[in-house]
């Protein structure tokens, strides 16, 4: 049994297995434990729901990378990973969601089988799924190792996009725009907002052409009228109204890539605030465009968006955006850089964000977003192709 | 601003906080912070995407649970919440993902504020979005607390439910039976298999009757083929074939309830080993729902379902099912009881389960499943009402 179809070459696993490797290196770590889901999947190819037990990737310098996981996951990995057979070891099904055993003593003791109980080991303490007992639990296992944080090291490789994975995001955005179509289309008053959410979930994963659609790392949101100044509530089943604007922020996704857009549609007649809103929003998203040029910094797309915010009377809190590219639930970003004053991370081409100045009022909320490609110079490229505005149906 | 729509009752709301504080005061808990996505909301009625950032719910034993995350999401807590404003606090928005700052050590020191500097605070070490690093911040932070492991409290609580929330259930089951219905009428040779999903999550999101679909905590799993030797694989793009099985993995949810329902379907005809396991799985499952009575023990189920398995030559490894009832991604299980041989817990009316003896071979799998609630006495009730069996197409 091997993997069916690799999303990459294994020239591009290559690639970022070198990186992962000298980042290691520099920090000092002779064995780094993966279990964030994104970073699992970019350095094995692995994919499957099963990131609700602990799971991980074992990266070493001289030798090809072991998944590690659930024993009734081991065929997945064998289906999906790159690296063959004997780099993938499972520990026994009685260790799942025991109360009795917890299955990072059997990573333990594979460590230490494999000579690394006295090493220097990286994890992942603040990435997804890595738990606070599951952390105790392996080190106090591992009395001898060292065990320290490596929290968004393999992350930090992922920022800059390499061709392979730049087509699949263009893929991704191809069905976002397909999305925000369907709801501009849909959306009108009286019609249930779950009614125009199932049609844009069939096709977010009907995609475009020859690209069929996968699960977005978060499902959609979309709240309306005074929902709207909450930025992270889903859906329910009433209907949409007059005189309210919705939001929705949504991405399409191809092979776990993803491509956020989020646009804003009024039913009625605005208020002169929220055209306002829409103006100075637009010229903010025009000037961090232009800001986001190879060898400025992450906080220069944050102050140009501000500045044309604060010109028009709006005090924006919070940062404007943030990297994006593979993700598993629950969040699509790489959660490295943040498009936020005081971030002096240098835009480099080939990095992807999703630049995002979301306004949440007192009641109402405003999103027009773009996910963006830092070019090799001038400014960002939008990976979508949509007006860039709020839109009106009477 | 307050609450928009509480899914349950304030009395049923009070019954769970009793039940959770009567726990906590045995376990000597003075404090208890709650970061499970699943137990805020069975809490508090909190509802949104924003899990990816650290949140959480202080349960305290003589005041009203205080709401605790993103700046961004205190609109969202205060349009789901059941307590008051007041209730309802927040941390800058200069916290989120930040390289310099972590979350928790806002939430340190308001629990000073609080006064429970000094005293005895529980956290879920175990359970989702609660990370190693989280709690080094927490612990680091207050060091004059007693930081004590409380994983899976609430979720006990959670284990029988009310009739308010096995009405929403027996709405998920509605929803799960459209779900398998339109997978079992769509699924044909040569159809992209993305098409299915598409209509499925379709399916799942329109709802039946007055019941909208909300997004279920799992992505539907159909792996087909050899792929279905591995129980968490998604979906691509690839269309169904002859000569191969599906299994699907679903559950309808509404307001956050789910009622997983699996099924499989044979393109062709099946070879006699499948067969053969799906006579096993069947007298399996009958045997577990008759076993599945008030006064047996988890571990009864479990034994009638292997048993029966191992008369036809399977040895069925792991464990037969778990809790369901209210969930967030990344599981749809409780994570407290597993229906496995060592597991003693007792069965009480009220208790539900997906009943789940799902075989993963060498190059096919089997899922026939049941979503059950034990009853007053006999048998468990099946939530669903589907044929009990492997479905054909020649």
């Amino acid at each position: 049994m091997g993997p069916s179809q690799l999303p990459f070459s294994r020239h591009e696993y290559s690639r970022r297995l070198r990186k992962t490797r000298a980042a290691m290196d520099e920090a000092g770590i002779e064995a780094l434990f993966v279990t964030d889901p994104s970073n699992m999947a970019w350095l094995t190819g692995y994919d499957g729901w099963s990131f609700y037990v602990p799971q991980g990737v074992l990266v070493l310098p001289d030798q090809d990378p072991v998944w590690w996981g659930r024993a009734m996951d081991g065929n997945g990995a064998l289906r999906t990973v790159w690296m063959e057979s004997d780099r993938v070891t499972v520990y026994a099904e009685e260790y799942v969601q025991s109360t009795v055993r917890h299955p990072m003593q059997d990573l333990a003791a594979k460590l230490a089988d494999w000579e690394l109980g006295s090493a220097r080991i990286g994890v992942e303490m603040d990435n997804y799924y890595y738990s606070a007992k599951g952390h105790a639990a392996l080190t106090g296992s591992l009395p001898n190792a060292t065990i320290t944080d490596a929290t968004g090291l393999v992350n930090w490789q992922r920022g800059v996009k390499s061709d392979e994975e730049i087509a699949f995001m263009r893929k991704a955005a191809r069905i976002s725009e397909k999305i925000v179509d369907g709801l501009l289309d849909r959306i009108e008053p009286g019609v249930p907002k779950h009614e125009v959410v199932a049609d844009a979930l069939r096709d977010a994963i009907r995609g475009t052409g020859d690209a069929w659609g996968d699960y977005p790392a978060i499902m959609p949101m979309l709240p309306s009228g005074i929902d709207a100044s909450a930025p992270h509530l889903t859906w329910d089943g009433r209907p949409f109204a007059s005189g309210e604007a919705t939001f929705f922020e949504i991405a399409g996704c191809y092979r776990r890539y993803h491509a956020p857009l989020c646009r804003t549609l009024f039913l009625g007649t605005p208020p002169d605030d929220m055209l306002r809103a829409e103006a100075a929003q637009i010229e903010g998203l025009e000037a961090g465009l232009d800001a986001a040029r190879p060898g400025n910094l992450a906080g220069d797309v944050a102050r140009a968006v501000k500045d044309a915010l604060a010109r028009a009377g709006i005090d924006k809190r919070g940062r404007v955006g943030y990297p994006i590219g593979l993700s598993y639930p629950p969040d699509w970003g790489e959660r490295t850089v943040s498009l936020r004053e005081e971030d002096e991370t240098v835009l480099e081409p080939g990095m992807t964000f999703h630049f995002m100045p979301g306004l949440w009022m007192d009641d109402w909320g405003l999103e027009i977003t773009e996910s963006i490609l830092i070019r090799d110079s001038g400014p960002a490229e939008t990976l979508c192709n949509r007006p860039r505005r709020m839109f009106v149906k009477p």
